[in-house]
């Protein structure tokens, strides 16, 4: 089936009740999840699905895992709730070739914090305020067709210093209109798996509405397909290919 | 006090019943990390005290982690024993300024596998077999006055691929006699902290008796002492530097 | 025309008169930059020519360039030979997306040297000696379809330390019989072109007939070939973006 | 001799006639360089001399070079009076242990483009705009007693997209007023040697007399000076270590 050659996206969003308020129904009447599944399904190359954390397995069972080439991740109000053998399944399949894509507030949720071990920490402000974002890496595949920056005209702040590991590649810088900046594109190459943070999409905002907004995510998902999946990374005990004295 | 200007060590060991055994006792009589702390002390720069997995909140108290300017780690058989309370406590100093050396079989703790989010795989034999350990960055303070190459005459043999991310600096790749190689010495920069990663030691060679081993440990110590400590690492909301429209 | 998708690869040999010794045409009749073009002809993806010292603007001028996706280069006793201005388009090239692999003894040619700002430095011994090339990073593109390790039977030794900067990706590390061991397969990012060492070919062995070789050489090809090229880089003039008070 | 304990800093200057109009003297009577080095000496644990392009072998011979620690490096309309000869010496300086600190417009420099391998593009504009300078990774000891953030009343804007190759730190990274972000404080590290590009410093603005710029250029002198400094790295023909079969 041709099917076989898309790139299989599982976008997973918490969509707890604080998404299902006006603020944010207004702006993504589905949820943000839906939305994101919706413009990837546009492109001919990926075939989008959703999972959200009230789903059995808090939408992350085997089945889907093994039906996933490339996981998004959108988390904020319930970290908490994830379940550490959640995200160390997520985890464990990075490592084995999966690619993954955090966005915005997942900078604290389990997995990005253990696939990175980092802190996630950074300061913030919710001012609706304009932000730019320049392409520090035009030349990364991330950055294909993505102007030297865009605007986007209200958005959440998120801002230096960010408690992450030194990037493989910083695609993308963004400046606040109140003063700060942030790394807000960045990649990481996790063994087989590929992983890109992506700061945009405060929930009340209409983010994942803007046009290169999706182009990078469309972008990052390309990128980040797996160059191979393999199973269990163990440990095995080996043989000696040289002769031992 | 002059005190403060010496860099505090702990030196943990989970210490378990495996290491009481006559194999590792005759090389190590008291554990091998008495044997690391030892010599540690008889630098003039630096204070090592010892913790295993038996004491008291599993040896990693506040208290102990408060005097603790670089933590090193041997485990081996109860990683599992570790609990991940403790293991994020050291995880977290780490990216508080904390200064970390993993030792050997250390590859698959909970610290290890969680600050790098790696999955720690390799592969091993068991044959007492020589290593030869060469010096790839003969630049970095860690390899200060070590040779070129140096021979380990019975080791354990830990083969490549190793599942870690890509070091900032790689600085030991070993041979081993049954034909494998291995990024032996690995660096990576932890937000405020810095890890060094260092495969000799399996616990029934003397390898920790070793001239040159104890140098490098030695360096790796005045390497990983905290530029500075700060405080837990939050999310502060901050306000607006510049005039927002 | 379909041609267009084809990746157009140039494998630029110094091929001077050390190259026509029987020493060297008993293993490359037709110079080893021959051997690989054919090889890499078989690839329905790729298109590969040659150049070599001897020709026209040293085999480099602006339209052999202008059609060059991805360029190989091997060179070893004429590095002198290649006048700076070449060089200099080369380094030039690659900024601007033409991805480069540098093959054995380039590690001292002017284009290896001032891309990577490198001394290339490394030690080395022509003792037909039996190498062992390990593959560390067996996620990488380059990797796929490589086993865990393969043997060359005879090959020059190339040893640490290596004078290169931190490597992107660490994909081979080389073990040789007479103990050393080597990173013979290295990445780099350089702004938008990709640059890979492999150290493998020394002139009077039948390293590029070797198969696992070839297949190495054909997944660099892929994994170099431009994501995007671009003109001259150049620091413009620009106006503000924002109202300077 | 106390003296030997000290860091030997050469600062740099290109000094040409661009250098001695009155909106440059206006800020730097004597030059820039006699600025920096002025604030220099003022630091205990550092001795700092100037030199200039005019001065005797381009004010960079074997005897200033063999008593200079760390090199900083200021330069701008005369980049092409510089030999190359000359900046190999440095290069190969920096690859044997010597620091290097490139300040402001030496993005172009002989030094810089080569020991980088970068292109050095950059966009900028003349408008004597507000910058503010974000500490990125403020445990990295350039960082030691750097604010959060800093602001530069006047300074020449330089934009991303620069042409660097991943930098082993981003320590700093600025915002102007005009609306564009840059990577001002990067680090590198090349072999023995550790380079440090900081961006501020437009000749016209009194930027070497802000008392956080020069904080944070004594600290890059104390980090960049050398862990050891050794000869010429060439490629020695070795002995085989292990039997030959």
């Amino acid at each position: 089936m041709s099917n076989d050659n898309l790139i299989k996206v599982t976008v997973w969003n918490e969509y707890g009740d604080a998404q299902k308020a006006p603020a944010v129904t207004r702006v993504y009447p589905q949820g943000l999840h839906e939305t994101i599944a919706g413009f990837l399904n546009k492109d001919p190359e990926i075939e989008a699905q959703t999972a959200v954390l009230e789903d059995r397995e808090q939408g992350l069972s085997e089945a889907v895992l093994d039906n996933t080439d490339v996981l998004i991740w959108w988390g904020h109000v319930y970290h908490d709730k994830v379940e550490d053998k959640t995200a160390q399944q997520v985890i464990d399949r990075v490592h084995r070739g999966m690619g993954i894509i955090f966005l915005h507030s997942a900078h604290k949720s389990k997995p990005f914090m253990s696939l990175l071990g980092a802190s996630g920490r950074l300061c913030w402000r919710e001012a609706n305020e304009k932000t730019r974002v320049w392409t520090a890496a035009p030349g990364h595949p991330i950055a294909a067709g993505i102007p030297e920056n865009f605007v986007i005209d209200h958005e959440e702040m998120y801002g230096e210093p960010f408690g992450i590991p030194q990037p493989q590649c910083t695609v993308f810088i963004s400046w606040f209109q109140g003063g700060n900046v942030f790394r807000s594109g960045v990649t990481f190459q996790k063994e087989y798996g590929r992983a890109f943070y992506f700061q945009p999409g405060h929930e009340t905002n209409p983010t994942y509405h803007h046009e290169i907004v999706q182009r990078v995510i469309v972008n990052a998902v390309k990128w980040a397909k797996p160059v191979i999946k393999v199973g269990p990374l163990n440990c095995p005990n080996v043989q000696s290919l040289e002769k031992l004295e």
